[in-house]
């Protein structure tokens, strides 16, 4: 019996080649890659990013970081500015006890004195996180010295600093982003040397500016690309991926003609609501480039194919829709049915998003 | 221990007061209610509304079908345009074998004919879904009755009509979209009738046409609100629901106030990404209706207060986020918090959100 839609495909040889492309790429440029997590919440993928070479995963939140590391996959990079409560406190010594290789972000002074209190120095280590203009968390570059001095006199292991460009989600503005993120972690690299802290890790983030990361001059030794071991419809109208790379798609099925347009029996609650301002739709088809997701509901997508184009698609037949944001759309769903190439009729697997909804 | 946010917590008095201001208004005007269970997909929250009243549930999908069914919560409209595939027709006979009272939505012949190929005629009963002017699914009014009449003939027991009137949706539209809901169900159920089908059901949906739909002069005999139960920054927008009434929020923590702003540990991630066009930010704080959530990212949100406002709340203290649309909130989480009134400091309880997810 076919799987009954909506549900979330992955096309396995197309995954695979992101992996080992983004892999290859860093490793010529001799960057270290920290994929982030948040995007898939799979084991079986964070594994498959490891043997390809990442020096450990990023993650969100404790919780994501928890699922990791009780599946071996350890070494973790949780690149946020925890406000540490008793709870978290309690949990990160729990992961810290059994040998996880954890790392928090911090971009405060308060924040250091939280981690300091949970009695957290010496068990987990820290980076500072400065704002390189998306303008949402993280110090000025030129304040990160301060925060890390601070934690090392408190005892905390201060690996460097981190940013998130996240400024490059805008047409055209992919390599602006990844030159403010060199200049912001060079200032910030200064910074903490200026302070007595030697940075071992600068660390830069985003799909978006990923490519002109690895091109331009910059000290940036890491990096931790999320969405790119997908692709979704927004790296897609960024140019940050082809369409042809894209590896993960909502199959669909057609389920009205109603006003002589397709609807969709995919919604927001598996494809995610995102929609840029600059988004040219709330989704793409995969097999219609020229098709537009134009409104969407919880369970409906409608769809408008131009003019002039073919028929529309039979009611009953189903399509494959490319959510706008792939790290929503796989969140909304427990588990993602895998095909080893995008044409296979029979899944090969189906894998558990084990880390959905880990929040906090 | 304090819980970790960010998490959803239900202030129950409010929810209460929400779902039996709602039935007596019904109730006063003769109107049969059936809910929207989508909005919370919670067993606990489908008996308060069954027990104030409701006449039933309404669900979208089969699989909120199944977990309201084994709850014993079993007579259920099911309001889309299935296309019945092999799995959904033996999961609707099973449904119907252990003696639910199903019905399912149909807005073409050949949704009918799948319907009757599947097996299901006699099984579960059909309503004939017309578009009312949101334009999405549903046939035009005046083919309701050719649809109906194809049913009954094939012995498809057909209970009536309805639509969902989804562009009240837009500030100043919700008079103008209840009035248009009027209209396209008194021509849909004059089509039935021309067709020789009595339309025994004529039922409306959307929260912010519910208040017009219960005062104008109309045939709609019931009633699908889903928001209603809960509220959320939409309504409070529209003016369908006052910031006293709302009943969900998500408890969020101020982990950073980088730039001037409060950065909270809620993002899109359990808030839900959806923003309107005409929605003043990405989500409101239920304590400080002044602020708005200018940036929303999967787990930050950027809060705004307006200069000359107090000062900002304190690193690690906790903010009550409202959504802008709840719906997709509930369903980024496994559960929900909560406490008998919103002030208090103990939750009384967590409910499981049993059909989270399911999109089948």
């Amino acid at each position: 019996m076919a799987l009954s839609t909506p549900f979330l495909a992955i096309d396995l040889e197309r995954m695979q080649a992101n992996i080992a492309r983004v892999a290859e790429a860093a490793t010529a440029r001799g960057i270290a890659l920290r994929p982030h997590a948040k995007t898939h919440k799979t084991i079986e993928i964070g594994r498959m990013q490891v043997a390809a070479g990442a020096h450990g995963l990023t993650v969100a939140t404790v919780g994501e970081a928890e699922v990791f590391a009780a599946a071996g996959l350890d070494d973790l990079c949780i690149a946020y500015p925890l406000w540490i409560d008793a709870d978290k406190a309690a949990r990160l010594s729990a992961l810290a006890a059994r040998g996880a290789a954890i790392s928090v972000g911090v971009d405060s002074l308060e924040g250091v004195v939280r981690l300091v209190h949970a009695g957290l120095a010496g068990r987990v280590s820290a980076r500072v996180e400065v704002d390189a203009g998306h303008h949402r968390s993280g110090c000025a570059p030129a304040a990160a010295g301060e925060v890390a001095s601070a934690a090392v006199q408190a005892g905390v292991d201060v690996e460097g600093v981190f940013s998130f460009p996240g400024h490059a989600y805008a047409p055209e503005a992919r390599e602006r982003a990844a030159r403010d993120e060199a200049d912001a972690l060079t200032r910030a690299a200064a910074s903490l040397r200026d302070a007595g802290v030697e940075p071992m890790v600068i660390s830069g983030g985003s799909t978006p500016s990923l490519a002109a990361a690895l091109e331009i001059d910059s000290p940036v030794n890491e990096l931790r690309p999320g969405v790119t071991v997908f692709g979704d419809a927004q790296q897609w109208e960024l140019g940050s991926a082809q369409p042809e790379e894209i590896a993960l798609t909502c199959h669909a099925t057609v389920v009205s003609h109603a006003g002589g347009r397709l609807v969709l029996d995919a919604g927001s609650k598996v494809l995610g609501p995102d929609r840029a301002t600059w988004a040219s739709g709330h989704g793409r088809l995969l097999d219609h480039p020229e098709a537009r997701v134009v409104q969407l509901s919880e369970h409906h997508a409608v769809v408008e194919l131009p003019s002039g184009s073919r028929a529309l698609p039979a009611l009953g037949s189903v399509v494959r829709v490319v959510p706008n944001h792939v790290c929503i759309a796989v969140n909304m769903v427990d588990e993602l049915v895998v095909y080893d190439r995008g044409d296979d009729r029979e899944p090969a697997a189906r894998w558990r998003v084990a880390a959905r909804g880990r929040n906090a």
